[in-house]
């Protein structure tokens, strides 16, 4: 068997049996292997930056990483935003770089390059695979290592002859660690903080907002007055369906400061203490009140959901009530962000994954959606624009019965619009709607925040998207999706309930003037 | 006056006025400049390997460099392949990445990332400028480090407090080092092997394929029967009206072979001795045949096109005849690679440049333009697809007086199709010609020549660009670029005539079957 095949195989026995990829020359023989190994999924990407996000969006949703294939070091540059994104999201991924063969690296050729130091960006565990023989067991390593927890991303590099010589051999997988009990010590601190009658924030984040961690978090809240918050953009949130809400700290850091004003004590669930996205002249980029303490309940690699819920029954918490639910009537008028949501919240399906990179237009898709059905929310957890099509995509391959909803920015949508093509070619029902207003709108904000006097002519071009105007609808055509566009609150009600309805994707371009 | 506008100043007194660029929050002073820094023309691309391929496009026809301004490691990241491509084409970028202010990197905020590891991929000279006094000063040095010669991607990491500071002065340019004469003795050495009646190649690359140097290596080989080769990917070759024309070194190492066969000598001239694109099982990478001996005589940092003219009349070399032009007559008939190679040579306008990332299907096209008028081509010169239409754009904003035609292959095309979107904004004559064969043919042919059993269904999924077809006439119109369809010869001639006589930007979508 070659190193192919028995990577492929040791993959599949390690429970990693989707590959996204965008392979070269250097990948061939594991692209052949997949005729061998009929567990593995191979699903191709149109660009890098898709198959990352993919691998991002199914790992997200599957509760497990698939595979990436990367051509060389250009291929990873090319993916490499993504990769960042899931980093930051601590999602798992087995990310493989395929590279010359061990001979040709000496003559320097073309696509030759220093691939670790790009993998080091993303990824702790770096290896070069140096012999077939070892290629398996480096595999089964590279998926414990992505698991972890907390998830990572794990970079095999794959050169081309370890890869296509013979001498493979499948390896067995590696256990996981598994999640770590929390110390009761901790536990024990925070419950006597939450007793002392002084004001306590809990911030989670990472696993913490699970169905079983959100609940328990409003317990807490219910029987301590304890203010519970969610991280800014967290890598899924379970909502709707009667779960609380969780209210979530916002990105405008004067914002943030008046959510967090008054807090005695933060205690971090899986989550860090908070700061601002970027600097800002004579701002804090710190945004815990001075005189509040940081405590933690639950780190990155600890059972945060079952610390939380053992928290609530040592306070005896009451047990929950479900939250009332109600969704919004349909919107009608003039088509607004807010009209918008409100279509959303009208609409939203039950089992829903939303893949949220809405950006400023999407600031009220959190309001209208809270009281509906059961579903999950995807954020952009690295601040790298140009995952929510590649997320939305990687769901759907993970999630086959649920509906996946991608609420997408014009700006950010053009860093991996290809994206569309592989939801088309593999069937998969994502309903994609374009936030239009034209504009980087963003940095039109951002430009005053950071108090650049950037009201020029010159400047402003760099922000805008028109001249020329996109039409979304014809580029999702020519990439084989079926798209309409909206301009009123009726017509985009009516498409996104249609594109809901039928099977497959589809894309909605919703003219909507800025919101700032 | 801040930073930002001391780097700007800085980068116009050292003959950097464009800069192409995608920014985000952390540039913001950087945009805001524009506008007090009237001889520096920013170039918005919606995405940043659109930037970084413009701004090799540029520099190779500007014949000096342009800034690139990129967002942070992601955004660095998304400009890695086409930065891969210049370094590999010893083309001149000052890459400038924004970061987060100095001292907001303590907080891990989310796109805190390790930017210099990434840089280092691409570039030598890496450089933080660490305070607003000091930045105009590492501004210049890396115009000049830039420039080279050989030129390079030099990267300037600018944390955003570093530029929005007060203190910024101008620096002075750094005077770049210039070309360096070459050793007489190597050349005496070369011109005692030419007269020696042994078997001597002469194998051009980089700037040795000028006019002057292409004149030049053919004198010599009227004089002295050398053979002359050229690189398989030149960074920029001059063409037509006359000029001789150099074979180039093929791609398949097969066919290398038979091109190096025989020679006893191989006198590399602004290039290295020749290696194979990727390793093949049982295949040399080293294409030098078996006791051929390797001379140089001109390094990267010399002036070659001075060398061969002082070496070509040290052999008393006959002055040049220019070689007789004919252009082929127009086709007709069911559209193929050939005779769409045919319409090209028929059609090629006067100074034309063009950027060729054609792949299998290009393999006609340096055939049928030779003969031509005099035209400048621009190849893919590290192997990381995508390059071609970022390419086109920049020449086009290099040179606003000359025609770009950019002949670019589907799969390839759509790695940094936003690219169309810029030729619309800045109204570039700019015409692409697509060659959709619907697949990855290169990759078709490539996996049989590794060896690879890839006959399967599930690893020609992964090779074939169906299932859906991409339309490109309508992706290029929803980018605002106006399009039409070929799927015979006459309907492509007539388009390509009609695409080249209009101002602004074209795309013709020329449905062809595979060639291999």
């Amino acid at each position: 068997m070659n190193g192919a095949e028995a990577l492929l195989r040791t993959l599949v026995a390690s429970g990693v049996d989707t590959c996204f990829m965008n392979p070269g020359t250097s990948e061939m023989h594991f692209v052949a292997a997949l005729d061998h190994v009929p567990e593995m999924r191979g699903v191709l990407g149109l660009f890098e930056g898709v198959a990352t996000g993919a691998a991002d969006g199914y790992a997200r949703m599957a509760g497990r990483p698939a595979a990436v294939l990367l051509h060389l070091g250009p291929g990873l540059g090319n993916g490499l935003a993504n990769l960042h994104n899931a980093r930051k999201g601590f999602v798992p991924i087995v990310n493989i770089v395929g590279d010359h063969a061990t001979y040709h690296k000496q003559y320097d050729a073309q696509l030759e390059s220093d691939i670790e130091t790009v993998a080091r960006n993303v990824s702790s565990w770096v290896r070069t695979s140096s012999s077939t023989e070892q290629l398996a067991a480096d595999a089964a390593e590279a998926v414990a290592v992505a698991v972890g927890p907390p998830g990572q991303v794990a970079t095999l590099i794959l050169p081309a002859d370890v890869s296509w010589s013979d001498g493979g051999a499948v390896a067995s997988p590696v256990a996981p660690a598994g999640r770590a009990a929390v110390d009761s010590g901790a536990a024990d601190a925070v419950a006597k903080l939450l007793r002392s009658g002084e004001a306590v924030g809990l911030f989670l984040g990472g696993a913490a907002l699970g169905a079983r961690g959100v609940e328990a978090a409003q317990r807490i809240a219910a029987a301590t007055g304890a203010k519970v918050l969610a991280e800014t953009f967290p890598t899924r949130i379970e909502r709707g369906g009667g779960l609380p809400e969780i209210e979530r700290l916002a990105y405008l850091a004067e914002f943030a400061a008046m959510q967090l004003q008054g807090l005695q004590h933060l205690v971090v669930v899986d989550s860090k203490a908070p700061v601002s996205f970027f600097a800002y002249p004579g701002k804090e980029s710190y945004l815990v009140p001075d005189g509040c303490e940081v405590h933690e309940l639950a780190g990155r690699a600890d059972d945060a959901e079952a610390a939380l819920e053992a928290l609530a029954d040592a306070l005896d918490a009451p047990a929950r009530v479900p939250a009332d639910g109600s969704m919004p009537g349909r919107p009608t008028g003039p088509l607004t962000a807010m009209t918008m949501a409100t279509a959303v919240g009208a609409l939203l399906p039950e089992g829903a994954i939303v893949s949220d990179e809405a950006q400023t237009s999407g600031l009220f898709n959190p309001g209208t959606t809270a009281g509906g059905p059961r579903h999950s929310w995807l954020c952009l957890t690295g601040g790298a624009i140009g995952q929510g099509l590649p997320v939305a995509t990687g769901a759907a391959v993970a999630c086959p019965d649920r509906r996946v909803l991608a609420l997408q920015a014009d700006g950010s949508a053009l860093y991996t619009i290809q994206s569309l093509w592989t939801q088309a070619r593999e069937g998969l029902d994502v309903t994609t709607v374009i936030y239009n207003n034209r504009s980087y709108s963003v940095l039109n904000m951002e430009l005053g925040r950071v108090g650049a006097d950037g009201g020029g002519p010159k400047a402003q071009a760099m922000l805008d998207l028109h001249r020329p105007d996109i039409d979304f609808v014809k580029i999702a055509e020519g990439l084989g999706v079926p798209a309409t566009r909206a301009e009123t609150s009726e017509e985009f009600t009516e498409q996104l309930e249609r594109a809901l309805a039928e099977p497959g994707p589809s894309l909605i371009d919703a003219i909507v003037p800025p919101i700032l």
